[in-house]
């Protein structure tokens, strides 16, 4: 495909998005397809010969749209908000267009140092202190991952350098909540920590960690021989958006020498409202931190941001430096590629770039704030229905909901819930997203997608008490 | 931004994508900026309000585009070639542009059989058998993280279930060749094998690994209470492309249960040319094997294949399964979230299926067979040339070359080297990198962009020899 091609094609291709965007409510938000559908649509082998763009876009319609489920929908209400505004979109399609790679400063400067300014914009809109430094990653599983061999390796004393975790006398020992991610407990495992010395942190009935029992936990791992590690606290669960307590939990961090990673994938965006920082009161004394830019904030997936304290620290873990990627820069500048897991690097921060120019910081805040009224009075509104109750606090944009009708408990509670969970989603009308709470299903309502307006949250309500008859 | 206002930026951005490939043999290989000019000339704080798509754009071209080294020019003979073919650029905007999430099936059906059927398309492409799944990660460096964890699970029978790597008696030891790539020391010191636990094998004059001192190796650690855990082998090494003797590697691996992981992120591509496939003969017996066709393929960055032969044992590593991931659909069909490192999933099979079906396999192998035939005639041009010497075999089309006047050796060639290397990247005329080979600075020149014609290497030879003198 020569330039002259691709302008075309690319015309194309931006008015099938605009179309796409422009004309998403009309779509069912959930596709239809059945297991197999679209694979028994392809040619097994791939062709031979070239095939024309008219084919290739004809097959976008024919085959992959109806196996596509609409994140950017309206009524798309389940997982989180995974909003990827236009804006970011041109972004991100400039860094794809550019083709460039950023595995070494020098393999393109402005990759690397525009990545250092708008993390660091990102750090100020969340009101974060001048000590963090951010690094963009693809996801917050892989972040998480990313902290969890820091804290071993600061607990271990550069147990890399020699002879491993195996080398270690005591077993060393992860604490986070049962809500915690379910990334949180993989990146423990895959790290090395193994199952047995991964603990959960008992709930308070708001469904955050308790930080008296982290401690009681602590000592007693202490007393019979083991290592705290580290401590995960969730600035925003994914079932509830609960929020542990940062502040009490880094205080038992640093008595015990732990490191603390706060995971604030969901609850980080709202950081850019002043109002809702008292969520995450005590991050300052954290290790490291994520927060999404790629879910409610509006940078298309994926965006991850780590923010750390310690550079050098992460440097002394992640550093690998063979020949072929030494240049005559390297003293001067920031080489991202020992910030993190994978050498090779796109050129993200574009994206996020693009969106924060595009909106201003005061766009961004007020569309957050509309996200949380809609949640209020979706929470005011059931909270008045009878049969109907809201499970959790709702500090943030997402309900966890149920439908209870007289006399029905237990798990035919819970197989009623699931039903018309299930027929929300089979009707195309919303999504929702059922999760296990306080062990029992509830229906999630995580709302802030970029076009919901308070007459889709409406009309989520209404289906819902609709389809429950 | 509205979608009708997403399409008259989006015209602008196609316009700026294709003039920027149309002009870009104009441009200086590598940036000319110093550290810190791109920062200099970017806010130190985000905008309050909104910005006009003018303004970002002027900033693209007086901001960031100074600060890009241009891995698509027809000159770029740097690290490796990085192609971003313009149908799959379009593939990969498609992808952004629908702004879905493939964290399950349910999440978005085509996105993960739509990965399904064009990894096995490129199975077939590459001549491997029907035993290999394949799924698309990043990059070569996270997915031999993946292989590395999965040998430790292997061997130490999912530890992770348990206490984890400290559990173990006997130390796991990991095996590669002196020119494996640095993400494969990287991922075993991640892993926690601990540096004492990472053997690098002795090399033969081709700098491939020498089987024989492998299988004694091996014998050693075990005599001496060690677990031999894993070997990576490289089709086509970093420096040399140098081709590690797979099938008699893959002997020893299977005698003493050992993972073969195959790293041929580079040789994978050419593995479409049967011609080619003596490369990487005794693959079969591998248990891992990743190929980049972000590389000499033409898919734009980020895509990675890891194929295996045990999706089972991956999954047992790799799966989570809390409740708000959990839907109906599960029993039938693939989540590839248990298949990596991370949850979160972009539509990336886009952006290979629009490059297979816009080149047909045969216009891929055409491209290939152009770039090999250059290497082979540069190759022969620097052979028949005085005081210039090709310092490796050119089973591809990359050349590890010097400039060796008379008397010069040691430290002292040393320099030379480096010298006329700074003066071809300085001269922005084209772009090569230095690396260590066998002790002493060669010049790397990796043939294979996109655009390098048979007069673009003719022009670098020229100015090779121009700028020595």
């Amino acid at each position: 495909m020569t330039p002259e091609e691709f302008k075309a094609a690319g015309y194309r291709v931006i008015d099938w998005i605009a179309d796409y965007r422009a004309g998403i409510e009309a779509r069912a938000v959930m596709a239809k397809t059945a297991p197999g559908d679209v694979k028994a649509m392809l040619p097994a082998s791939p062709p031979r010969r070239p095939e024309s763009f008219d084919a290739i876009l004809a097959d976008l319609d024919r085959v992959v749209m109806p196996g596509i489920t609409n994140w950017q929908h309206p009524r798309f209400f389940g997982y989180f908000p995974a909003n990827a505004l236009l804006s970011s979109v041109l972004g991100d399609c400039v860094s794809t267009g550019l083709g460039v790679n950023g595995l070494a400063w020098q393999a393109s400067p402005a990759l690397t140092e525009v990545e250092e300014v708008v993390t660091d914009w990102l750090r100020q809109m969340l009101g974060l202190s001048e000590a963090w430094s951010g690094v963009i990653n693809d996801t917050a599983s892989t972040s998480t991952l990313v902290a969890l061999l820091c804290a071993r390796e600061r607990a271990s004393q550069y147990s890399l350098a020699g002879g491993g975790l195996q080398s270690e006398a005591k077993p060393l020992v992860v604490y986070a909540s049962a809500h915690s991610h379910s990334s949180v407990e993989k990146a423990a495992l895959l790290a090395g920590f193994g199952k047995t010395n991964v603990r959960v942190v008992p709930q308070e009935g708001s469904h955050a960690m308790r930080a008296e029992s982290l401690a009681s936990m602590v000592s007693e791992d202490i007393r019979d021989g083991r290592v705290p590690c580290a401590v995960v606290a969730t600035a925003g669960t994914t079932t509830s958006t609960a929020l542990d307590p940062i502040e009490a939990i880094a205080r038992v961090a640093t008595a015990n020498n732990m490191w603390l990673h706060v995971d604030a994938a969901m609850a980080g965006s709202a950081m850019i409202l002043p109002e809702c920082r008292w969520m995450w009161e005590g991050v300052e004394h954290a290790d490291s931190l994520i927060v999404n830019p790629h879910k409610w904030l509006g940078a298309v997936f994926d965006c991850t941001i780590y923010f750390i304290r310690d550079p050098e620290h992460l440097v002394r873990v992640m550093s690998t430096n063979p020949s072929y990627l030494k240049t005559q820069a390297d003293g001067r500048v920031k080489n991202y590629r020992d910030w993190g897991l994978p050498l090779g690097r796109r050129f993200r921060a574009l994206k996020l770039w693009f969106l924060i120019r595009e909106q201003g910081v005061e766009g961004l805040q007020t569309r957050l704030r509309r996200d949380l009224d809609n949640a209020k009075w979706l929470a005011a509104e059931i909270g008045k229905t009878p049969n109907w109750t809201v499970l959790a606090p709702v500090p943030l944009q997402t309900l966890c909901i149920r439908h209870e009708p007289a006399g029905l408990i237990g798990e035919a509670l819970d197989k009623h819930t699931l039903d018309w969970a299930g027929r929300v989603n089979q009707s195309g009308e919303a999504y929702v997203t059922p999760a296990m709470l306080d062990g029992r299903w509830v229906v999630r309502v995580s709302i802030g997608a970029e076009l919901t307006e308070r007459e889709h949250v409406q009309q989520l309500w209404q289906l819902l008490q609709d389809l429950v008859r």
